[in-house]
């Protein structure tokens, strides 16, 4: 495995983490200010609403698995194709499905998340 | 316009109209034979299964229209993240939201779309 790859293995995992223990902070910074998030059914967003939208949930834990399950490094930038299941509680529900992200390597030389589509739906 | 561009913004025009027109083999040979799609609620699927979801609606008639809100191309690859509205003839259902597409210059010069992550849903 490529550093890069490395690289972009302990983002996910870091992401994941972080999410799950509900560090804001981290995650933003694992995102480029750029960012731009694709959900079906409403417009894209960036940073900002990703931010209000993560506030606005800190009463909820998060637990959440994923699986790369096709990564490629495309010189400075990268995509992976991850699934993901995640259970917000409350209320107690399951997602579940895929995404496929584009990653940047910024000047700073850390791979960060510059767009992703999330394709997750609710898992009966 | 540079002409790695002026070839992708040709791509998708040319893959919205043999849609429309049912041409199923122009769409095929406009992504690569390793192509991935990705829509809510299923596994991604590849060529062959999208050939055969392609004849299954023979009977139907697609209007669509694809606006480019962004491109960029990543040397070999390039993405984009397209607004698409269609409409299916029978039922006359529509379809709206975004996509995000990986294409991939192929050995023989011409771009193809390679992995795409279909965020539409029905239009109420």
């Amino acid at each position: 495995m490529t550093d890069d790859e490395t690289a972009i293995r302990a983002l996910v995992a870091t992401w994941m983490k972080a999410s799950e223990a509900g560090d804001i902070d981290t995650v933003l910074d694992l995102m480029t200010d750029d960012a731009v998030f694709m959900t079906p059914g409403r417009e894209p967003f960036g940073k900002a609403e990703f931010r209000a939208g993560s506030e606005s949930m800190k009463g909820m834990t998060m637990q959440g698995r994923a699986e790369i399950r096709e990564l490629q490094v495309l010189g400075g930038w990268a995509f992976i194709r991850n699934h993901i299941e995640m259970t917000m509680t409350p209320p107690g529900m399951t997602r579940a499905g895929y995404t496929m992200t584009l990653l940047r390597k910024e000047s700073d030389g850390r791979w960060r998340l510059a767009r992703d589509a999330n394709l997750l739906t609710p898992k009966s």
